[in-house]
Protein backbone atom coordinates (compact mmCIF):
# COMPACT_ATOMS: atom_id res chain seq x y z
CA UNK A 1 0.00 0.00 0.00
CA UNK A 2 1.12 3.74 -0.24
CA UNK A 3 2.38 6.01 2.19
CA UNK A 4 -1.30 7.41 2.47
CA UNK A 5 -2.86 4.18 3.05
CA UNK A 6 -0.07 3.19 5.21
CA UNK A 7 -0.71 6.39 7.56
CA UNK A 8 -4.33 5.64 7.75
CA UNK A 9 -4.01 2.33 8.53
CA UNK A 10 -1.11 3.71 11.71
CA UNK A 11 -3.51 6.39 12.41
CA UNK A 12 -6.77 3.77 12.84
CA UNK A 13 -4.30 1.51 15.15
CA UNK A 14 -3.44 4.25 17.04
CA UNK A 15 -7.09 5.31 17.74
CA UNK A 16 -7.65 1.53 18.66
CA UNK A 17 -4.80 1.60 21.35
CA UNK A 18 -6.09 4.69 22.10
CA UNK A 19 -9.84 3.81 23.06
CA UNK A 20 -8.68 0.38 24.93
CA UNK A 21 -5.99 2.62 27.31
CA UNK A 22 -8.08 5.81 27.00
CA UNK A 23 -4.37 7.37 27.51
CA UNK A 24 -2.25 9.14 24.53
CA UNK A 25 0.91 10.19 26.46
CA UNK A 26 4.29 7.93 25.93
CA UNK A 27 6.49 10.04 28.32
CA UNK A 28 3.49 8.44 30.86
CA UNK A 29 3.73 5.40 29.48
CA UNK A 30 7.34 5.01 29.84
CA UNK A 31 7.34 6.14 33.53
CA UNK A 32 5.03 3.50 34.49
CA UNK A 33 6.23 0.13 35.20
CA UNK A 34 4.12 -2.74 33.84
CA UNK A 35 2.01 -3.82 36.83
CA UNK A 36 -0.22 -0.76 36.20
CA UNK A 37 -2.58 -0.07 34.34
CA UNK A 38 -2.07 3.27 32.87
CA UNK A 39 -4.72 5.80 34.17
CA UNK A 40 -6.65 3.44 36.20
CA UNK A 41 -4.07 2.04 38.62
CA UNK A 42 -6.01 3.97 41.42
CA UNK A 43 -9.28 1.82 40.60
CA UNK A 44 -7.14 -1.40 40.16
CA UNK A 45 -5.79 -0.61 43.95
CA UNK A 46 -9.51 0.21 44.86
CA UNK A 47 -10.57 -2.83 43.34
CA UNK A 48 -8.08 -4.99 45.46
CA UNK A 49 -8.78 -3.33 48.23
CA UNK A 50 -12.22 -4.31 47.94
CA UNK A 51 -11.56 -8.39 47.23
CA UNK A 52 -9.58 -8.15 50.20
CA UNK A 53 -12.01 -6.94 52.89
CA UNK A 54 -9.52 -3.80 53.25
CA UNK A 55 -12.53 -1.66 52.56
CA UNK A 56 -15.78 -2.07 54.00
CA UNK A 57 -19.29 -1.05 54.38
CA UNK A 58 -18.67 1.11 50.81
CA UNK A 59 -22.22 2.63 48.94
CA UNK A 60 -21.39 3.22 45.69
CA UNK A 61 -18.21 2.41 43.54
CA UNK A 62 -16.60 5.99 43.14
CA UNK A 63 -17.57 7.79 40.12
CA UNK A 64 -13.45 7.55 38.88
CA UNK A 65 -13.93 3.99 38.51
CA UNK A 66 -17.16 3.74 37.30
CA UNK A 67 -16.01 3.14 33.94
CA UNK A 68 -13.30 0.76 35.08
CA UNK A 69 -15.15 -1.21 37.19
CA UNK A 70 -18.44 -1.59 34.10
CA UNK A 71 -15.04 -2.68 31.43
CA UNK A 72 -13.74 -5.08 34.15
CA UNK A 73 -17.64 -6.76 34.90
CA UNK A 74 -17.86 -6.98 30.89
CA UNK A 75 -14.45 -8.01 29.83
CA UNK A 76 -11.76 -10.79 29.87
CA UNK A 77 -10.34 -10.25 33.11
CA UNK A 78 -13.18 -10.80 35.03
CA UNK A 79 -14.33 -14.01 33.75
CA UNK A 80 -10.73 -15.16 34.20
CA UNK A 81 -10.74 -14.11 37.48
CA UNK A 82 -13.73 -16.20 37.89
CA UNK A 83 -11.93 -19.63 36.28
CA UNK A 84 -9.26 -19.50 38.59
CA UNK A 85 -11.42 -18.75 41.52
CA UNK A 86 -13.15 -22.11 40.20
CA UNK A 87 -9.97 -24.17 39.55
CA UNK A 88 -8.60 -23.62 42.58
CA UNK A 89 -11.66 -24.72 44.27
CA UNK A 90 -11.73 -27.57 41.71
CA UNK A 91 -8.44 -27.97 42.89
CA UNK A 92 -9.52 -28.73 46.62
CA UNK A 93 -12.56 -30.50 46.28
CA UNK A 94 -10.51 -33.30 44.28
CA UNK A 95 -7.85 -33.50 47.10
CA UNK A 96 -10.91 -33.84 49.80
CA UNK A 97 -13.83 -35.58 47.83
CA UNK A 98 -15.99 -38.08 49.56
CA UNK A 99 -15.06 -41.46 49.72
CA UNK A 100 -17.03 -43.86 47.96
CA UNK A 101 -20.07 -44.35 50.01
CA UNK A 102 -19.62 -41.92 52.62
CA UNK A 103 -22.46 -41.12 54.56
CA UNK A 104 -23.64 -37.87 52.28
CA UNK A 105 -22.99 -34.96 54.86
CA UNK A 106 -19.99 -33.49 52.95
CA UNK A 107 -21.47 -29.98 52.07
CA UNK A 108 -20.49 -27.56 49.57
CA UNK A 109 -22.67 -23.74 50.21
CA UNK A 110 -22.46 -21.71 47.21
CA UNK A 111 -24.35 -18.23 47.60
CA UNK A 112 -26.80 -16.81 45.11
CA UNK A 113 -26.05 -12.85 43.60
CA UNK A 114 -22.45 -12.86 42.04
CA UNK A 115 -21.92 -16.69 42.66
CA UNK A 116 -24.15 -19.06 41.29
CA UNK A 117 -26.26 -16.55 39.33
CA UNK A 118 -24.87 -13.16 37.95
CA UNK A 119 -27.04 -9.70 37.75
CA UNK A 120 -24.65 -8.31 34.93
CA UNK A 121 -27.48 -7.58 32.66
CA UNK A 122 -29.29 -5.71 35.71
CA UNK A 123 -25.83 -3.61 37.03
CA UNK A 124 -25.01 -2.95 33.30
CA UNK A 125 -28.49 -0.91 32.80
CA UNK A 126 -27.75 2.71 32.58
CA UNK A 127 -29.71 3.23 35.84
CA UNK A 128 -27.50 1.16 38.01
CA UNK A 129 -24.32 1.97 36.53
CA UNK A 130 -22.38 -1.70 37.45
CA UNK A 131 -22.93 -0.14 41.51
CA UNK A 132 -21.62 3.51 40.53
CA UNK A 133 -25.36 4.88 41.67
CA UNK A 134 -27.06 4.36 44.64
CA UNK A 135 -28.35 0.77 45.05
CA UNK A 136 -32.31 0.85 44.16
CA UNK A 137 -33.93 -2.15 46.16
CA UNK A 138 -37.24 -1.93 44.24
CA UNK A 139 -35.62 -1.71 40.86
CA UNK A 140 -33.29 -4.80 42.01
CA UNK A 141 -36.24 -6.90 42.95
CA UNK A 142 -38.13 -5.98 39.84
CA UNK A 143 -34.78 -7.44 38.32
CA UNK A 144 -35.11 -10.35 40.90
CA UNK A 145 -38.65 -11.09 40.27
CA UNK A 146 -38.31 -11.84 36.26
CA UNK A 147 -36.19 -14.71 36.75
CA UNK A 148 -33.30 -13.75 34.02
CA UNK A 149 -30.27 -14.14 35.97
CA UNK A 150 -27.85 -15.86 33.86
CA UNK A 151 -24.75 -18.37 35.70
CA UNK A 152 -21.72 -17.23 36.48
CA UNK A 153 -19.71 -19.65 34.12
CA UNK A 154 -16.97 -20.78 36.22
CA UNK A 155 -19.35 -21.35 39.19
CA UNK A 156 -21.59 -23.54 37.40
CA UNK A 157 -18.59 -25.80 36.14
CA UNK A 158 -17.88 -25.70 39.93
CA UNK A 159 -20.91 -26.34 41.14
CA UNK A 160 -21.34 -29.69 38.91
CA UNK A 161 -17.51 -30.55 39.39
CA UNK A 162 -18.43 -31.07 43.44
CA UNK A 163 -21.80 -32.75 42.83
CA UNK A 164 -19.93 -35.03 40.26
CA UNK A 165 -17.25 -36.04 43.24
CA UNK A 166 -20.07 -36.79 45.68
CA UNK A 167 -20.48 -33.43 47.66
CA UNK A 168 -24.08 -32.57 48.53
CA UNK A 169 -24.21 -28.61 47.72
CA UNK A 170 -26.39 -26.10 49.80
CA UNK A 171 -27.40 -22.99 48.04
CA UNK A 172 -27.92 -20.06 50.91
CA UNK A 173 -28.43 -16.58 50.18
CA UNK A 174 -29.20 -13.80 52.39
CA UNK A 175 -31.44 -11.99 50.13
CA UNK A 176 -35.69 -12.53 50.70
CA UNK A 177 -37.58 -15.74 50.32
CA UNK A 178 -40.36 -14.27 48.53
CA UNK A 179 -38.92 -14.89 46.07
CA UNK A 180 -38.14 -18.50 46.51
CA UNK A 181 -40.17 -20.15 43.74
CA UNK A 182 -38.75 -17.60 41.03
CA UNK A 183 -35.19 -17.98 42.34
CA UNK A 184 -35.76 -22.19 41.45
CA UNK A 185 -36.74 -21.90 38.68
CA UNK A 186 -33.83 -19.55 37.44
CA UNK A 187 -31.30 -22.12 39.11
CA UNK A 188 -32.52 -24.40 37.41
CA UNK A 189 -32.63 -22.97 33.82
CA UNK A 190 -28.96 -21.04 34.34
CA UNK A 191 -28.04 -25.16 34.85
CA UNK A 192 -28.01 -25.77 38.51
CA UNK A 193 -30.97 -28.67 37.23
CA UNK A 194 -32.98 -28.79 40.89
CA UNK A 195 -30.19 -30.99 42.37
CA UNK A 196 -28.89 -28.99 45.00
CA UNK A 197 -29.72 -30.67 48.89
CA UNK A 198 -30.76 -27.16 50.23
CA UNK A 199 -31.78 -24.04 48.69
CA UNK A 200 -32.49 -20.76 51.81
CA UNK A 201 -33.03 -17.55 52.11
CA UNK A 202 -33.72 -15.24 54.52
CA UNK A 203 -37.46 -15.39 55.73
CA UNK A 204 -39.31 -12.96 57.69
CA UNK A 205 -38.27 -14.46 61.03
CA UNK A 206 -34.17 -12.65 60.39
CA UNK A 207 -35.14 -9.92 58.62
CA UNK A 208 -33.80 -8.13 61.70
CA UNK A 209 -30.19 -9.68 61.30
CA UNK A 210 -27.52 -8.68 58.68
CA UNK A 211 -26.59 -11.33 55.73
CA UNK A 212 -23.60 -12.37 57.31
CA UNK A 213 -25.40 -13.05 60.76
CA UNK A 214 -27.67 -14.67 59.18
CA UNK A 215 -25.29 -17.12 56.83
CA UNK A 216 -23.52 -18.17 59.91
CA UNK A 217 -26.57 -18.85 61.85
CA UNK A 218 -27.76 -21.03 58.82
CA UNK A 219 -24.16 -22.95 58.55
CA UNK A 220 -24.61 -23.61 62.36
CA UNK A 221 -27.63 -25.29 61.83
CA UNK A 222 -26.15 -26.91 59.22
CA UNK A 223 -23.50 -28.40 61.19
CA UNK A 224 -25.80 -29.48 64.53
CA UNK A 225 -27.93 -31.35 61.91
CA UNK A 226 -24.29 -32.94 61.06
CA UNK A 227 -23.26 -31.50 57.89
CA UNK A 228 -19.49 -31.31 57.18
CA UNK A 229 -19.05 -28.44 55.32
CA UNK A 230 -15.91 -29.12 53.44
CA UNK A 231 -16.04 -25.62 51.10
CA UNK A 232 -17.57 -22.55 50.81
CA UNK A 233 -18.08 -20.21 48.26
CA UNK A 234 -19.31 -16.50 47.90
CA UNK A 235 -18.86 -12.83 46.53
CA UNK A 236 -19.34 -11.23 50.20
CA UNK A 237 -16.86 -11.68 52.85
CA UNK A 238 -20.20 -12.21 54.81
CA UNK A 239 -20.39 -15.19 52.46
CA UNK A 240 -16.98 -16.38 54.03
CA UNK A 241 -16.38 -14.89 57.43
CA UNK A 242 -18.30 -15.83 60.75
CA UNK A 243 -19.15 -19.26 62.59
CA UNK A 244 -18.54 -22.53 60.95
CA UNK A 245 -17.21 -21.02 57.51
CA UNK A 246 -16.17 -24.37 56.12
CA UNK A 247 -12.82 -26.57 56.25
CA UNK A 248 -11.92 -23.67 53.19
CA UNK A 249 -13.23 -20.55 51.71
CA UNK A 250 -13.47 -19.31 48.42
CA UNK A 251 -14.24 -15.49 47.29
CA UNK A 252 -15.24 -14.77 43.88
CA UNK A 253 -15.05 -10.94 42.58
CA UNK A 254 -17.85 -8.25 42.49
CA UNK A 255 -16.30 -4.42 42.88
CA UNK A 256 -20.27 -3.75 42.18
CA UNK A 257 -21.77 -3.64 45.68
CA UNK A 258 -20.84 -4.45 49.21
CA UNK A 259 -22.96 -6.44 51.97
CA UNK A 260 -21.67 -6.87 55.12
CA UNK B 1 5.38 18.30 8.95
CA UNK B 2 5.31 16.26 5.98
CA UNK B 3 3.39 12.83 5.66
CA UNK B 4 7.07 11.43 5.80
CA UNK B 5 7.23 12.50 9.03
CA UNK B 6 4.00 12.33 10.17
CA UNK B 7 4.78 8.23 9.26
CA UNK B 8 7.69 8.38 11.34
CA UNK B 9 6.11 9.85 14.72
CA UNK B 10 3.33 7.30 14.84
CA UNK B 11 5.54 4.79 13.87
CA UNK B 12 7.21 5.50 17.58
CA UNK B 13 4.15 5.88 19.01
CA UNK B 14 3.20 2.53 17.93
CA UNK B 15 6.35 1.24 19.42
CA UNK B 16 6.31 2.78 22.40
CA UNK B 17 2.93 1.54 23.08
CA UNK B 18 3.86 -1.84 21.92
CA UNK B 19 6.97 -1.79 24.01
CA UNK B 20 4.34 -0.70 27.52
CA UNK B 21 1.59 -3.48 26.50
CA UNK B 22 3.80 -6.03 24.63
CA UNK B 23 0.97 -6.74 22.48
CA UNK B 24 0.40 -5.57 18.70
CA UNK B 25 -2.65 -7.42 17.91
CA UNK B 26 -5.98 -4.67 17.24
CA UNK B 27 -8.49 -7.63 16.88
CA UNK B 28 -7.13 -8.64 20.38
CA UNK B 29 -6.88 -5.43 21.88
CA UNK B 30 -10.76 -5.15 20.65
CA UNK B 31 -11.98 -7.92 22.20
CA UNK B 32 -10.46 -7.37 25.42
CA UNK B 33 -11.82 -5.45 28.29
CA UNK B 34 -9.57 -2.13 29.58
CA UNK B 35 -10.22 -4.28 32.80
CA UNK B 36 -7.10 -6.45 31.47
CA UNK B 37 -3.68 -6.35 31.32
CA UNK B 38 -2.66 -7.85 28.17
CA UNK B 39 -0.45 -10.82 27.89
CA UNK B 40 -0.48 -10.67 32.28
CA UNK B 41 -4.38 -11.11 32.76
CA UNK B 42 -3.62 -13.94 33.63
CA UNK B 43 -0.87 -13.23 35.97
CA UNK B 44 -3.12 -10.29 37.68
CA UNK B 45 -5.81 -12.96 37.95
CA UNK B 46 -3.21 -15.29 40.09
CA UNK B 47 -2.25 -12.25 42.51
CA UNK B 48 -5.67 -11.54 43.18
CA UNK B 49 -6.55 -15.09 44.20
CA UNK B 50 -3.22 -14.97 46.22
CA UNK B 51 -4.47 -11.75 47.55
CA UNK B 52 -8.19 -13.02 48.21
CA UNK B 53 -6.50 -16.41 50.05
CA UNK B 54 -8.24 -18.47 47.61
CA UNK B 55 -4.56 -19.76 46.66
CA UNK B 56 -2.82 -21.24 49.33
CA UNK B 57 0.09 -23.47 50.57
CA UNK B 58 1.91 -22.35 47.29
CA UNK B 59 5.95 -22.70 47.03
CA UNK B 60 7.16 -20.12 44.41
CA UNK B 61 5.83 -17.53 42.08
CA UNK B 62 4.77 -19.15 38.76
CA UNK B 63 7.59 -18.78 36.10
CA UNK B 64 4.83 -17.41 33.96
CA UNK B 65 4.53 -14.79 36.71
CA UNK B 66 8.04 -14.02 38.14
CA UNK B 67 8.59 -10.95 35.45
CA UNK B 68 5.39 -9.79 36.41
CA UNK B 69 5.50 -10.28 40.11
CA UNK B 70 8.83 -8.07 39.85
CA UNK B 71 7.87 -5.37 37.75
CA UNK B 72 4.71 -5.37 39.96
CA UNK B 73 6.94 -5.15 42.96
CA UNK B 74 9.43 -2.66 42.32
CA UNK B 75 6.46 0.08 40.60
CA UNK B 76 3.78 2.38 41.06
CA UNK B 77 1.17 -0.38 41.65
CA UNK B 78 2.80 -1.69 44.71
CA UNK B 79 3.65 1.79 46.17
CA UNK B 80 -0.50 2.67 45.29
CA UNK B 81 -1.80 -0.82 46.64
CA UNK B 82 -0.07 -0.01 49.99
CA UNK B 83 -1.08 3.46 50.21
CA UNK B 84 -4.75 2.35 50.02
CA UNK B 85 -4.43 -0.31 52.63
CA UNK B 86 -2.72 2.38 55.33
CA UNK B 87 -5.45 5.15 54.05
CA UNK B 88 -8.20 2.84 54.76
CA UNK B 89 -6.80 2.04 57.97
CA UNK B 90 -5.86 5.58 59.00
CA UNK B 91 -9.74 6.04 58.00
CA UNK B 92 -10.65 3.80 60.78
CA UNK B 93 -8.01 4.62 63.46
CA UNK B 94 -9.16 7.91 63.46
CA UNK B 95 -12.68 6.86 64.05
CA UNK B 96 -12.22 4.69 66.72
CA UNK B 97 -9.35 6.38 68.26
CA UNK B 98 -8.50 5.96 72.07
CA UNK B 99 -10.62 8.24 74.59
CA UNK B 100 -8.10 10.95 76.07
CA UNK B 101 -6.37 9.36 78.81
CA UNK B 102 -7.70 6.22 78.23
CA UNK B 103 -6.31 2.80 79.81
CA UNK B 104 -3.58 2.48 77.33
CA UNK B 105 -5.36 -1.08 76.24
CA UNK B 106 -6.52 -0.63 73.03
CA UNK B 107 -3.77 -1.46 70.59
CA UNK B 108 -2.96 -2.15 67.00
CA UNK B 109 -0.47 -5.24 66.33
CA UNK B 110 1.76 -5.05 62.80
CA UNK B 111 3.61 -7.59 61.39
CA UNK B 112 7.07 -7.20 60.42
CA UNK B 113 7.95 -9.02 57.18
CA UNK B 114 6.34 -7.22 53.96
CA UNK B 115 4.49 -4.88 56.98
CA UNK B 116 6.28 -2.71 58.97
CA UNK B 117 9.78 -3.72 56.78
CA UNK B 118 10.29 -4.61 53.52
CA UNK B 119 12.23 -7.34 52.31
CA UNK B 120 12.36 -6.03 48.14
CA UNK B 121 15.97 -5.87 48.33
CA UNK B 122 16.27 -9.43 49.16
CA UNK B 123 13.48 -10.13 46.82
CA UNK B 124 15.08 -8.41 43.86
CA UNK B 125 18.39 -10.53 44.10
CA UNK B 126 19.12 -12.56 40.84
CA UNK B 127 19.18 -15.79 42.94
CA UNK B 128 15.86 -15.05 44.41
CA UNK B 129 13.58 -13.56 41.54
CA UNK B 130 10.97 -12.41 43.70
CA UNK B 131 9.70 -15.83 45.08
CA UNK B 132 10.08 -17.26 41.52
CA UNK B 133 12.94 -19.77 43.02
CA UNK B 134 12.34 -22.02 46.15
CA UNK B 135 12.43 -19.93 49.43
CA UNK B 136 16.38 -20.88 51.06
CA UNK B 137 15.96 -19.96 54.88
CA UNK B 138 20.21 -20.10 54.95
CA UNK B 139 20.20 -16.61 52.09
CA UNK B 140 17.54 -15.41 53.42
CA UNK B 141 18.85 -15.31 57.06
CA UNK B 142 21.67 -14.07 56.15
CA UNK B 143 19.89 -11.23 54.49
CA UNK B 144 17.61 -10.94 57.94
CA UNK B 145 20.94 -10.59 59.84
CA UNK B 146 22.18 -7.94 57.98
CA UNK B 147 19.46 -5.77 59.67
CA UNK B 148 19.22 -3.28 56.95
CA UNK B 149 15.34 -4.03 55.72
CA UNK B 150 13.99 -0.88 54.27
CA UNK B 151 10.56 0.26 55.91
CA UNK B 152 6.92 -0.64 53.88
CA UNK B 153 6.79 3.83 53.30
CA UNK B 154 2.59 3.58 53.68
CA UNK B 155 2.87 1.15 57.17
CA UNK B 156 5.41 3.28 58.43
CA UNK B 157 3.07 5.99 57.75
CA UNK B 158 0.49 4.39 59.51
CA UNK B 159 2.18 3.44 62.54
CA UNK B 160 2.66 7.00 62.80
CA UNK B 161 -0.93 8.04 62.74
CA UNK B 162 -2.15 5.26 64.98
CA UNK B 163 0.46 6.57 67.42
CA UNK B 164 -0.12 9.91 67.00
CA UNK B 165 -4.21 8.86 68.07
CA UNK B 166 -3.27 7.53 71.31
CA UNK B 167 -2.84 3.96 69.85
CA UNK B 168 -0.47 1.48 71.38
CA UNK B 169 1.45 -0.73 69.23
CA UNK B 170 2.69 -4.47 68.84
CA UNK B 171 4.98 -5.91 66.45
CA UNK B 172 4.11 -9.36 66.10
CA UNK B 173 6.58 -11.35 63.98
CA UNK B 174 6.45 -15.45 63.71
CA UNK B 175 9.92 -15.47 63.11
CA UNK B 176 12.98 -16.49 65.15
CA UNK B 177 13.59 -14.80 68.19
CA UNK B 178 17.57 -15.20 67.57
CA UNK B 179 17.30 -12.40 65.71
CA UNK B 180 15.45 -10.06 68.39
CA UNK B 181 18.37 -7.62 68.53
CA UNK B 182 19.21 -6.78 65.12
CA UNK B 183 15.40 -6.52 64.04
CA UNK B 184 14.87 -4.07 66.96
CA UNK B 185 17.64 -2.20 65.37
CA UNK B 186 16.48 -2.73 62.18
CA UNK B 187 13.04 -1.73 62.66
CA UNK B 188 14.34 1.83 64.98
CA UNK B 189 16.76 2.50 61.92
CA UNK B 190 13.78 2.17 59.07
CA UNK B 191 11.99 4.88 61.15
CA UNK B 192 9.70 2.94 63.88
CA UNK B 193 11.69 4.36 67.09
CA UNK B 194 11.61 2.33 69.57
CA UNK B 195 8.29 3.13 70.60
CA UNK B 196 6.35 -0.53 70.67
CA UNK B 197 4.59 -1.63 73.41
CA UNK B 198 5.82 -5.15 72.38
CA UNK B 199 7.79 -6.66 70.22
CA UNK B 200 7.48 -10.26 69.89
CA UNK B 201 9.36 -13.37 68.06
CA UNK B 202 8.92 -16.91 67.91
CA UNK B 203 11.11 -18.57 70.82
CA UNK B 204 12.15 -21.80 71.04
CA UNK B 205 9.29 -23.13 73.06
CA UNK B 206 7.04 -22.58 70.15
CA UNK B 207 9.39 -23.73 67.35
CA UNK B 208 6.61 -27.00 66.45
CA UNK B 209 3.77 -24.39 65.75
CA UNK B 210 2.56 -22.75 62.52
CA UNK B 211 3.11 -19.08 62.30
CA UNK B 212 -0.63 -18.59 62.13
CA UNK B 213 -0.84 -20.93 65.18
CA UNK B 214 1.88 -18.58 67.13
CA UNK B 215 0.13 -15.34 66.30
CA UNK B 216 -2.82 -16.70 67.45
CA UNK B 217 -1.72 -17.57 70.58
CA UNK B 218 0.20 -14.45 71.22
CA UNK B 219 -2.70 -12.49 70.27
CA UNK B 220 -4.67 -14.17 72.78
CA UNK B 221 -2.28 -13.87 75.75
CA UNK B 222 -2.42 -9.79 74.33
CA UNK B 223 -6.51 -10.09 75.25
CA UNK B 224 -6.07 -11.99 78.06
CA UNK B 225 -3.62 -9.36 79.63
CA UNK B 226 -6.48 -6.66 78.82
CA UNK B 227 -5.13 -5.26 75.67
CA UNK B 228 -8.11 -4.82 73.23
CA UNK B 229 -6.99 -5.45 69.60
CA UNK B 230 -8.21 -2.50 67.17
CA UNK B 231 -6.59 -2.99 64.24
CA UNK B 232 -4.45 -5.65 62.77
CA UNK B 233 -2.20 -5.77 59.44
CA UNK B 234 -0.15 -8.04 58.07
CA UNK B 235 0.42 -9.47 54.21
CA UNK B 236 -0.07 -12.93 55.12
CA UNK B 237 -4.01 -14.36 55.75
CA UNK B 238 -2.23 -16.08 58.77
CA UNK B 239 -1.66 -13.04 60.49
CA UNK B 240 -5.31 -11.96 60.45
CA UNK B 241 -7.82 -14.87 60.41
CA UNK B 242 -7.88 -17.14 63.98
CA UNK B 243 -7.91 -15.88 67.28
CA UNK B 244 -8.54 -12.89 68.50
CA UNK B 245 -8.13 -11.07 65.58
CA UNK B 246 -8.89 -7.81 66.65
CA UNK B 247 -12.01 -5.56 65.45
CA UNK B 248 -10.75 -4.61 62.55
CA UNK B 249 -8.43 -6.52 59.89
CA UNK B 250 -6.16 -5.22 56.72
CA UNK B 251 -3.86 -6.86 54.19
CA UNK B 252 -1.41 -5.77 52.73
CA UNK B 253 -0.16 -6.82 49.36
CA UNK B 254 2.39 -9.58 49.16
CA UNK B 255 2.56 -11.99 45.85
CA UNK B 256 5.86 -12.98 46.72
CA UNK B 257 5.63 -15.55 48.90
CA UNK B 258 3.01 -17.82 51.28
CA UNK B 259 3.38 -18.35 54.86
CA UNK B 260 0.63 -20.72 56.52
Amino acid sequence: MDLTKMFLFLLTLLSIYHAKFGVFNPIQLLRQGSGAAGEYSDCLSWRLAVETNNLRDWRTVPESCAEYVADYMLGKQYRDDCDLVADAASDYAQSVKPTAGGDGKDVWVFDIDETTLSNIPYYNRSDVRFGALPRNGTKYYQWVAQGAAPPVPSVLRLYNTVLSLGFKTVILSASSDQFTKIRSVNLNNAGYNYNWERLIFKGEADRGISGSMFKSKIRTELVNEGFRIVGNIGDQYGDILGDNIGNRTFKVPNPMYYIG
